[in-house]
């Protein structure tokens, strides 16, 4: 797992999926009435903020329209007004719309301030785009096991920095099961606190050894960038508009559906006639949009089968002949990407 | 799992393994600074109390000798002397000693207050000794996936009465993951609020089906019942003092080793020499007892062969001849619990 994260620091293991992780790694570095940043881009921002809230933090909400990125200087500018914000938390992937946030420019920005720390919901992003998470500091990474390392959901993983550890000792907020003092001292000898998901962990190794063997993360890392360019060149040549064209990551891309198709009816019939899963909107995108996963073990065979697929239900669904224009785009997106190589 | 449970109430599922089920049902009955009693016969009662003091409630202890459960007269005395007890918290099986609480008695109790609801942890009780969670009017039960459902640790059950319902609507404690009144909603509309682990979900479909096609909930509590008995007379036989002589439950039977013996020996002979885990003590009683389990999927051939090799290892560290009688005595008491049926 820290090869994976690119981090020095031990990864504490916990049962729960993604959101338990978030709340975990929230509860852990603030007390109850402190101040924290929430950057939202989308559905999984507001669940930060929900989360402060929820808890009792002086949750500071810095928004971007949905389908943009929240920008560094932004950030910078909300920091140096507002000096007693104890933490800035943010999705690396927003699974929403499909964008990236640069955390390399938000981790500069609080290495800098010796009482604020960086948390990254990392649980759709890592192992899609670099992540260098001791080089970059960032103080705490989320993961789930459900996303690029393609196992079951049931498993997060977590990476603190010393600087994170000062503010977990620190806190007085109520925890128990999310307790990461008490995994600290357990994991580090090799036990857990309470019992784990043990089949998941023993898949979690299976899944290590096979991506240390397919190259590691840096290997899965192209890949989803090649299936990200792929999705963006094929969604171009049939005119399907990226819900985030500027700040769009490699983890997913989002898709408007054609002028007056609901894009309800893409994910149907992708799914009835293909049995291919391509999810919908969230939250106030829910029923507008069509997103598409590039993680774990997809690769450009899967993609270019998507591709044409949709090629098919589109042309279907607006009475019209289907060019492969799409199929063509995707092709020559991946002979540019593994010639290059 | 409402067949399991035998409860009318509707049964949420959470993804964590049986402390986050604790935790979720502590801090959705209670609020901070309300009053809570604990009833405390072993490992498993000291953590009702440990969460109850993390998440700020004022936790009263009422304590029974490791090895005996807390009597129903005295927590009738208590709840007499201190009305504004909110929630009493209780193990249905304590799994450290094998002691088993009168949850029928207990629940005629907090039945008859209508401010105080009884919690009880049936994690590794529930399908091991008859359980009506309705009929008897418990207000809270959390079962885990790990235990008599024999499925991997990782999810959580939880069924609450409307009794309970009412506590939870009114809590103010900070919750977000284990926040049940999100969960009823979206799991009442077939949903999840968060990611399920959904191999286990699709596993647990599996395990039911399995309990339903074998008998249901009352062959497997019988069986577990078998098998308790059986382990109990081959104690007696093989002079193995009970860790709970009177008020032992059916779910697991733990034992002292014979004098001047060490029980990890023991826990290790078996492991290494017979591949059979046996469990070791816990907390108080690390180190000086062992612990056999009797739920899920054990059968009476598993139990007849653990009794044969603990009187091989027996006869082997105490340097003596073994006499088959602790495997005579657990057949006699085989034959008992199956003639009788």
């Amino acid at each position: 797992l820290k090869l994976f994260l690119k981090t020095k620091d031990d990864v504490l293991i916990l049962g729960c999926s993604g959101t338990g992780g978030m709340e975990a790694a929230l509860v852990n570095v603030l007390s109850p009435g402190e101040k924290m940043l929430a950057l939202v881009a989308g559905n999984f921002g507001e669940r930060w903020a929900a989360i402060g809230k929820a808890h009792g933090m002086d949750v500071r909400v810095l928004e971007a329209p949905w389908g943009e990125a929240v920008k560094v200087d932004a950030v910078a500018s909300v920091l140096e007004k507002e000096k007693d914000i104890r933490a800035v938390f943010v999705q690396f992937s927003e699974s929403s719309t499909g964008v990236a946030h640069d955390i390399r420019g938000l981790a500069r920005l609080t290495a800098s301030l010796p009482g604020t720390i960086l948390v990254v919901d990392a649980i759709s992003g890592a192992g899609a785009m670099p992540l260098e998470t001791s080089e970059w500091g960032i103080d705490v990474v989320v993961v789930g096991s459900q996303k690029a390392l393609a196992l079951p959901p049931g498993l997060v993983f977590l990476s603190l920095s010393e600087k994170a550890w000062a503010k977990v000792e620190a806190s007085t907020a109520p925890r128990f099961y999310f307790d990461l003092r008490r995994e600290r001292k357990a994991q580090g000898e090799g036990e857990s606190a309470f019992t784990p998901p043990i089949s998941h962990v023993v898949a979690l190794r299976a899944a290590l050894d096979a991506l240390e063997a397919a190259g590691g993360v840096d290997a899965l890392v192209h890949n989803a960038g090649t299936l990200a360019a792929m999705t963006r060149a094929a969604a171009g040549a049939l005119g399907l508009p990226l819900v985030a064209p500027k700040d769009h990551g490699d983890a997913l891309t989002a898709l408007y559906p054609p002028k007056d198709l609901d894009s309800g009816a893409i994910v149907k019939a992708l799914k009835y006639e293909f049995t291919s899963t391509v999810a919908g909107g969230q939250g106030r995108l829910k029923g507008k949009i069509f997103r598409i996963a590039h993680l774990g073990y997809y690769d450009a065979t899967d993609i270019l089968g998507l591709v044409s697929t949709l090629e098919i239900v589109l042309a279907r669904l607006l009475r019209r002949v289907g060019t492969g224009s799409g199929s063509a785009a995707a092709q020559a997106a991946y002979l540019e990407r593994e010639v290059a190589r």
